[in-house]
This record gives C-alpha cells, sequence and structure tokens, in this order.
C-alpha cells in the first residue's frame, strides 16, 4: 500500500511549499487572493481557502487582516529541514532506561540552562488560579474530598474534559474517560491493555524517550517507522510492516510529535485509521501536545477522525499547565474494561482535590485564555531559538519548525556526535537531549533537541549560543 | 523445616492463652504479679513483662494502673476464633477482577450501610489541619510546585517518613524512599521488580483482593500459604513450598493484615526472613494498617528486623489518614534501582503539592495526635461490631480479634454461602465483602469481611443486625 491521494486543498498546499522551497515565492511575497486561485486551479473557493489555512496553521503563511495571505518571514532561515528517518528492518528490544533516568535527573538541575527537559518552565503556566482552585478546594471540602475516588476519576472533572473534546469535533461523555496520574500513566495502562511482554509496538522514529522507557520497562519490542520531520510517519512503510509480522499495536503522537514536532496531515491520518482497523491493530494516539498549536485550528487527533473504534486516545495537561497536578486522561473504547481493571490493579485511582480544582479551572474557561497567551510565547521562543541556531550553530545544521509544542530538533552532518556534546555541555552548565535517547535502535546520535519551554532571556539565549559554538568546534576538530 | 523454637516469653504468652481460652483464667480474672509469675516460671523479670505487655498489645489482656493485668473481657465472647486455612498443592492462576471491581463499585455506594470497604470513613480521620496545609501551600508556594518532581518524590516528605522509621527501630535515609500513588502502586513497582509474568508469587489466605487483582493484571500466579487467625502463615509450609518449586517473591502483610487481622510473632517474622534469605526469595511487605495497633507498641514490620537485606516495604497514608490523597511510600533496599525506573516509566512521579502539605502535616506531630484518637476509635468499634455480631449472627459463626486495623473475619460453617447473603443484602441496602474475593483459588465462600472504619451509629449498628438475621435465615432454609 502506498500514501493515499491527498485532498484538493492538500495538493494545492503542496504546491506552494514547494514554490517557497524552490526560492519561486520568496519570504514576504502576497499571494494571489482566494478568488484568484480558486479560478486558476479550477477548485472552488473554499478549498482554495482551506489550503491557505492549512498552511497558515503551518507557519508556513501569515494571514493580514484586509490584505490577503503572505509567506512568513520564519521561512527565511537558511536552515534545512532534518532528513525522514529511514525504514528498519526489525524490532527492537529497548534497552535505555539508565540513559533516561540519567537526563531526566540533569535536565532538573536548576543550576543548568534548561534546554533538557520538555516541560513549560512554571513562571509561563500561571497557575496560580489553579492553586487558588486547589486551596478554595482544600479549605472547603477536603473532609468531602478525602475518600477514594471512582477508579475513573472524579466526574466533574471528566464532564469538562469531555465537553472539550467537542472543540475538535469529538462527541464524548464522560464515561468515556478515565483520570490518569498524567499521560504517562494513560500510555502504561493502554499499553498493557493490548499488549504483553514480547509484543511489538510500531513507533514514530526519532519518538519521545519515556514512550520507549515504558515499553522496556514492559518487556515490549519498537518498530520504529520512518518518519518525515512535517508529514509524520510512512503510513506505507507501515502497511509493509502489517503485512510482514504481528504487531500488537501502534503508538503515535496526534499532533507535533515530540522531538519532531511533525503533525500528519488529515488524509494520512484516515489512511493510517482504515490501515490498522483492516487489520485490527488498535492504535495509542498521545495528544499531549494538541492544544498549542501556533496556527488558528488545533489539528484533529486520530479519535476525532474513527470516533474511537479503534482508538485509544491518552493526554494530560502537564505541557500546557499543570506539570506539577499529574493530572491526565485516557479514552480507551472498546478497552475501557481492561483500561479500568489495570487502573485499579496499578494505582487505584488518582488523588481527589486536585481533579476538583482542575475541574472548577477549566469551568471557569480560564483554560482558552491561558492556552491563547502561551501558544503565542511558545511560537515567540521557538523563533527566537531558531534565530539563535542560525546565528551559532554549523551552517549544514538542519532545524525542525512545528507548528506547535515548544521543542526543536537539530540534524548535523553523520560525523558528529551529540554524546560527546552532552558531556562537554554539561560541564558548561548546559542541559539538552541527546538524539539516541530517542530510538530504541540508538540511532540519531548525530541529532538533538532542544526545549523552549523556559522564559526566554539571556541565560536562554547564551546557552544555545553556547551550544552552537561547541557544536562547530567539534566538527572543526 | 518447622516453626522456629519460639521465645521465652512467647511460651508464656502462649501458655497464658490457653488457660484463658480453656477457661481456666475467667474474663476479669486479676493474673499474677510480675514478680511471682517470672518467680514461678524461673524467668526474669523482664521476660514476664514482655509476656503480659504481648498479651495486652494483643488486646487479651489489660493494664489497670496500681493494680496489675487482668484478663480482657473482650475475651468472654461467645464466639470462637476462625480456623487456619489450609495448605494448597499449587499456585493459582489469578481471575477475580471482574469481582474486585463490582464489590468496589458497591462499596463507594453512599446508599449502602458501609460495611463493604477497608477505608476509614472521612469524618473520622479530621483530616482538617491537612487540609489546611495543602490550601496554604497551593495558595503560597503553587507556581514553585508545578513541576515534575523526581521520580523519588518530595525530600521534605521522604525525610519526615524516614524520621517515623525510626520508631519502630529502622534506620531509613530518605533515599531509601521513593512516594508513591498509594500503597497499590507501591505492590505494583515492587511485583514487577522482582517478578515477571507467569512467576508464582507466596501470599496468605486469605488475602487482601487487591493483592490478588494486582498479581491477576501482571500475570502472576499466587501460592496461598495456610495462615493462621492470630499468628499469621505458616513458616513451616512456606519452607515446604520453596523446597519444592520456584517462587519469585513472597508477599505479605506487616501487621494486622486484611482481612484476618493477624500478625506474626516477631519470632516468626524472623524465621520467615531468614528462610526466605537462604533461598534468596525476597520478601515484599505491606504494612498499611501498622499504625493502627490498639497495643502498646507498634509490632515491628519484617524490615525493622533484617534492615531491609531482603525485603521491600510498602506502606501509605490511606488507611490512617487520608485516602484521598494517594499517597504511599516503598522502601525498595537492593531493587531501588529497578523500582525507580518502574516508577519513571509507568507514572512518572507523584503531584508535588500533596506531597508537601503532608510534610507540614506530619513535621507539625499532628500525626501522632491524630493516630492516637483514631486508635482508641476503631478498637471500639470493632468492640461494638463484636458485640453486634454476637447478638445476631448465627451462634456458631468464628470472628477474628485483631490488635490493630478495622476488620474483621467471620467464618460460618461450611455450607453458608457468602454470595447468596451478599446479593439479598445489596437488595436490603447492605454491602460487605464476601469472602471469595480474597482467594486465588475462590475459597471462604462460607466467610465475609465487616469493616468497622465508619462512625459508628444506629445505622451501623442496625446493618450488622439485620446481616445476622439474614444469615441466621440462610442456614435455617
Amino acid at each position: 500500500m502506498n500514501t493515499p491521494t491527498p485532498y484538493r486543498y492538500e495538493r494545492l498546499a503542496e504546491l506552494i511549499v514547494g514554490m517557497i522551497d524552490n526560492g519561486a515565492l520568496a519570504p514576504g511575497t502576497r499571494l494571489p487572493s482566494v478568488r484568484a486561485v480558486s479560478e486558476q486551479h479550477r477548485i472552488s473557493i473554499s478549498t482554495a481557502l482551506q489550503a491557505y489555512r492549512l498552511l497558515e496553521d503551518r507557519g508556513i503563511l501569515v494571514a493580514r487582516p484586509q490584505s490577503g495571505y503572505y509567506v512568513a518571514a520564519s521561512r527565511r532561515g537558511a536552515l534545512a529541514l532534518p532528513s525522514a528517518s529511514r525504514a528498519r528492518t526489525k524490532a527492537s528490544t529497548v534497552s535505555i532506561s539508565g540513559a533516561v533516568a540519567a537526563l531526566l535527573e540533569h535536565a532538573s538541575n536548576p543550576a543548568l540552562v534548561p534546554l533538557g527537559c520538555a516541560v513549560p518552565d512554571a513562571a509561563l503556566l500561571q497557575s496560580k488560579r489553579l492553586d487558588l482552585a486547589l486551596a478554595r478546594a482544600a479549605r472547603q471540602h477536603g473532609t468531602r474530598y478525602n475518600i477514594y475516588c471512582a477508579p475513573q476519576g472524579d466526574p466533574h472533572l471528566r464532564r469538562e474534559i469531555a465537553k472539550r473534546a467537542m472543540r475538535f469535533g469529538h462527541a464524548q461523555s464522560p464515561d468515556d474517560l478515565l483520570v490518569t496520574s498524567g499521560c504517562t500513566e494513560a500510555l502504561t495502562l493502554a499499553l498493557t491493555a493490548v499488549a504483553k511482554r514480547g509484543d511489538t509496538i510500531a513507533v514514530e522514529s526519532p519518538t519521545y524517550f519515556g514512550l520507549l522507557h515504558t515499553l522496556e520497562m514492559l518487556g515490549m519490542k519498537a518498530f520504529e517507522l520512518p518518519t518525515d520531520p512535517t508529514r509524520g510517519i510512512d503510513v506505507g512503510a507501515l502497511a509493509r510492516l502489517l503485512d510482514m509480522e504481528p504487531v500488537a499495536a501502534c503508538a503515535l503522537s496526534s499532533n507535533f510529535n515530540n522531538p519532531l514536532g511533525s503533525t500528519m496531515a488529515e488524509a494520512d491520518k484516515r489512511a493510517l485509521l482504515a490501515l490498522l482497523a483492516r487489520h485490527a491493530v488498535p492504535l495509542i494516539e498521545d495528544d499531549v501536545y494538541g492544544d498549542i498549536h501556533f496556527g488558528r485550528e488545533r489539528p484533529k487527533p486520530f479519535i476525532a477522525l474513527d470516533g474511537g473504534a479503534n482508538t485509544i486516545y491518552c493526554s494530560s495537561f502537564s505541557k500546557s499547565l499543570a506539570p506539577g497536578y499529574r493530572i491526565g486522561w485516557i479514552a480507551a473504547g472498546a478497552y475501557a474494561q481492561q483500561v479500568m481493571e489495570r487502573k485499579l490493579a496499578f494505582s487505584l485511582c488518582c488523588p481527589v482535590l486536585p481533579q476538583v480544582a482542575l475541574a472548577d479551572f477549566l469551568a471557569s474557561g480560564a483554560y482558552d485564555t491561558h492556552l491563547r497567551g502561551i501558544r503565542r510565547l511558545f511560537e515567540e521562543n521557538l523563533a527566537r531559538m531558531m534565530r539563535t541556531i542560525e546565528a551559532s550553530f554549523p551552517a549544514d545544521t538542519k532545524v525542525s519548525r512545528p507548528a506547535g509544542g515548544f521543542v526543536l530538533w537539530l540534524e548535523l552532518p553523520r560525523r558528529f556526535d551529540s554524546r560527546a556534546l552532552f558531556d562537554e555541555a554539561l560541564e558548561q552548565g548546559i542541559c539538552f537531549a541527546p538524539g539516541d535517547v530517542f530510538s530504541a535502535s540508538r540511532r540519531f546520535r548525530n541529532c538533538l533537541r532542544l526545549s523552549a519551554g523556559h522564559v526566554w532571556n539571556d541565560r536562554i539565549e547564551n546557552g544555545v549560543h553556547r551550544l552552537g559554538r561547541l557544536a562547530q568546534a567539534q566538527l572543526a576538530r
């Protein structure tokens, strides 16, 4: 099976991207009007608008009121995109746990410049209002909530989360949800519900090291799928894998994957769902970055496309609001019973008061105001980081261009050793994430991930700058 | 191997218990003075005193200031002790999960008389001060703590927990501890660190159904050891098992086990530890009820006897202070690294603010005042429940006599069906725990567990009474 035919608007969008990439459309150029382009390409006005909006969502075009669409200035960057990862021939037994624990320890060391951990700066999260809701709940209703709650979690919180799913077009009932200790527990519950020790899980490559670490602890194998830095995994490669050997599940990011920042086009998402459904292989999706979209529209998660028929949806508030609260959730559809049994068995239920506080906070509407703020903030942070990388890293460094989230993926020449850079950087008081922890087969040693989740300041800028110089020096040796 | 020779004070204690049981020493009888008994048995005064105190701790003797030791009135009860469970010949694949989920759902239904769930009544816990500490931490330091904490947990909380271990003679460093989502997560981490799918875990019989449920979800087998309602498991039976087949771990209650209320004598605990060490089989101990001792002294957990050399200690604050906070901990000794890796993989870390609040609460000394109160409360509750059982259940009902915790275990004649009673009781608005959920091999269908964790009132008393009448009616049919 090959990648499915794209929709008309996607074809137009790709055409425009190609023209920008080959220099035909320079940064700042005004594009033809929607009406003009619709006539030119014999498509409807709404299809043309859809293409422009898609590119705006990806940060490639900018809309100026009363004026039209322009090629975004950030495309001016001299740095190319990282290459798509290549196909692997077999699943890997994961063995990265020591590296993950060590990385997390360094990443939480406040003495180091914090480019290592994909966690938002507490100062940016402005969780005061949430904390006040917690204080109020504890003071007024502490005794009432000093109980084990149901394994599914607080019903008010589930209602608020279910209501939010409407925004991306998924009708969900509070009963479809189970509250977890962050997305990490959600992924653990999903994996143990559908797979067992020795089973193969298909994953992105590179992928979130926490997922790899969980697979390792559960004794599951990872099959790394070739992944494009903007379009995500290659559905054709997954189709070939499924024809070849048994796969217990596919575990993917919904949107703005960590570390690449890639998001699959909706048509690819649909093709993937159809393929998995045909093979009766469940999809486990991780949507922790979905709310941090820079474009106008939140890209749809898989669950909104298949209605949850074959999808287990996992997410949390850790990347956008409250890493300290450890509140995530899972919508496990057909596997809800298995997931609930595992929640009972592994941790019984979640603390009640933080759930009550979060439900209050969500009901107040404060989360949306907050999200609007951090989306702009993280987008600016990434732009600043990109400029600093351009100014300080080797000229042939390739950098991802995420349209959401707050991390960048850098690819340096083959002979570059990000582990050696990691050790040098630590000595200079800088932390980042070396590339090899994002792969079960320890690929990507020439890559690295930088997080822009902290308040931008001279210390951060200077850290990125020094890191670039160190990389240059290593390549010059 | 047979049960080891008891210490002198234990031999004296057993002699006294025998005399009470055969009627030689009637309830209310004054015992010979410590000096007299020491001369009579040619033992030191301190040994004689130790025997009396042990029996006082078990609620068998009562000390009256300026007067001496008396046989406790509660021995007057006409009801005998349940029988020790018999040896099994093989490990069982566990399959009780549906029953556990259903039971927990009923047990949390406020419309039912709450005899089902071994969870203390929020009204008894007086967690106001803890809640105020949480409100203060959230209001004053919320932003500061809106971070992932280290997988080990908040250092202040670990320091306070470590300090408490001194009380039972175990020197512990905060670095030895990892904070968990209740004892349930602690047990999951311990089991996955030392055993894998298909492995056999030796357990008490009856044992806590949550442990059985976790074993089932992890695909581990349970070998049920014969267990005495006062002395706990038969160390000789475990020795025979270890000679016979591979056992990955032994998972036991430290003190006042759920549901029997049994506590192994210290000499038996030491013999068990020596036996397990010889076979290089780790012990996983669950000490959630240890702080709720009715006697003067807190019985020592296993970890205090082997210094943690071969013991993984699990506990929580859920039974004594804050079920709603979901805070437990694990001291995994030689397995600390494996446990930490699993904590990272399965749930990353615990919410920060509840840990900070609990650390404040413990540092204030309020926990000890609180414990003194609930120990008396639960002891009175159990005495009241025992009297109501005597007055309403069939005369040949056997009942446990725990010296701590807040549950009673009832054994009825063989032909009695606690599942049928369960269904009838639900219809009458009463919930309790039927016996078979406490066994992997579905034994104990003629038994049941009643929880006395709620504020005693007419509704509770009436519930127990009606339950007894229903049991009588069933046996009369």
